[in-house]
């Protein structure tokens, strides 16, 4: 019997260092291909410390085909190829709306090239990192899966519902089974961008005062990296009668303030600075600033997130803290 | 005051080419941007004979920024130009399907050059000709705007679910307007592609037998561009409080079968041929079998076809058959 493979699009990101562990629970072969930008090999040490046999580690662009097609080669001289994870993306959103090339590659062209190859090859199988940003903003009303109409505020969001149209076209065409995974805003380590990295490196240099943008009204659900990979392997296992499943991944509860994170992230990194917000309920251009999640369908396949928004944002802020040296 | 401008991307194609007589008439300049693989400058013949100096037709392509760059220059300097008509796609879905760059390229990398572009020079407003593809299939249930979930199942209708995306960011980030027009089956002349113009092209060639693909059962509708015209100006000079209006344009009734569209084409073209028809109730991968459009929208309007989709076929048979010297 041929060991299974899996290639990870973005494998050696923030979600995908996590995923790993998990795949190599499962006895499979992980091929990785990560153009290192927001990436890092560092992020695999662990991983590789568990079993460096398990994994081979391609840099190179996920948007290059012929970079693919030859990861693709590789991937499938390991065994069988069935499953592609693709997790690579401009995960920096206020980057994306200052250009619109970044995104336009990294967070849409991965996902052309990608399917590309995997009809080329007949890899039947992608699971898709999309996110919650496809929806754009319904001003607090809960979002399902099936909500309209879809019209994204961020570049950002625009390219990873492009990619969610092609998957969906693909799936019509050749794909057996596409998991399009809608993701919340996810808190864990190693973590490369979000809110609580942020305010940790502000009150690294400036301890005395954390500035905050906005009046930290917004109100987010988050979800711990772990929760998430454990969402969508359950989701990836389970047999459907459809090809395509899209299932929002989020925590049950209505999500925590940015002044509660700020809170919380002074209280343990530096409890005597003073907060400071800004004006405004928006971050920035494309931010979201009142969401109410629907996991509905995700709870329907007996799932239940191990920790809420504010025990997943507590525990990060601890991890991220430490991976600071704090 | 200066005169406005118009730029309409692929403005020589069978849309486009019916728009300009009535951007004419508005007393604007015309910018005709496109590429001439599917428009042609012979189909703007007519409307340059009524007002050749109204009119600039630049041979370029859409996906390219520079070019777009020198085009926006050029329509600058006639008045101010105040709006474009993005009609720059590849109308052709099989081959969409054979080769995604088509789409890709043409469909959806024409939308990211054009928002590019229209962003450096501060131009408002954005008229874009979406499709009734990237809803997907919903099996006959009538399709309103905010339906979901997207599930668009031809590169097409994913490459158009992408451009509304990406124009949605823009609204949220630099657009003052944007309409989105999703183009029900259009019928009339000059035609470059659609089942009327195979079914007369078949009868050209071989007067005594029309071969149908698939069973001749799919039901769908159809809207003369006359119609459609005044619809989408209609929407275009609407007051809105909103800045961005999504608009299913069609007729009301539920649509004519292909085998009806055979029987009157045979009856117009070659009325002693028979009809044999395929199996199966779709014409092609990423063709939708059954469906059923809402057009409540745009009824709220105050608008109604002039043309029923019955009405608007035999009037497109009978020009297209001219059109072909039948």
């Amino acid at each position: 019997l041929k060991i299974k493979v899996s290639i990870i699009a973005g494998g050696a990101g923030f979600i995908g260092s996590n995923l790993i562990r998990y795949l190599q629970s499962e006895k499979r072969h992980i091929v990785v291909i990560d153009n290192m930008c927001r990436g890092s090999k560092s992020f695999l040490n662990s991983v590789l410390s568990l079993d460096r046999h398990s994994i081979s580690i391609l840099e190179g662009d996920c948007a290059d085909q012929d970079f693919l097609h030859g990861a693709f080669i590789l991937a499938n001289e390991f065994g069988d190829l069935d499953e592609v994870w693709h997790l690579a993306a401009n995960s920096d959103i206020p980057a994306g709306i200052a250009d619109a090339n970044v995104d336009l590659k990294d967070t849409f062209l991965t996902t052309f090239a990608l399917l590309e190859v995997m009809k080329r090859f007949k890899v039947s199988t992608i699971n898709f990192a999309s996110s919650s940003a496809i929806y754009g903003d319904f001003g607090g009303v809960p979002i399902y899966e099936e909500i309209g109409p879809l019209l994204p505020i961020s570049n950002y969001g625009a390219m990873k519902l492009a990619s969610e149209a092609l998957i969906s076209a693909a799936v019509e065409s050749y794909l057996e089974r596409a998991n399009i995974f809608r993701f919340p805003n996810v808190v864990g380590i190693p973590a490369t961008h979000g809110v609580i990295l942020d305010f940790v490196r502000k009150l690294i240099v400036k301890p005395e005062c954390l500035m905050v943008l906005g009046d930290g009204s917004q109100q987010k659900a988050y979800l711990h990296v772990s929760d998430l990979i454990e969402a969508m392997l359950l989701v990836r296992s389970a047999r459907l009668s459809k090809k395509i499943e899209l299932v929002n991944i989020g925590p049950i509860d209505h999500g925590v303030s940015v002044r509660s994170i700020a809170e919380w992230v002074v209280e343990r990194v530096s409890p005597t600075a003073s907060i400071q917000y800004g004006e405004g309920n928006k971050g920035w251009v494309g931010d979201v600033s009142k969401f109410s999640y629907s996991t509905k369908r995700l709870q329907s396949y007996g799932w239940t997130p191990k920790l809420d928004s504010a025990g997943a944002v507590n525990k990060a802020i601890n991890e991220i803290a430490l991976q600071l040296g704090q």
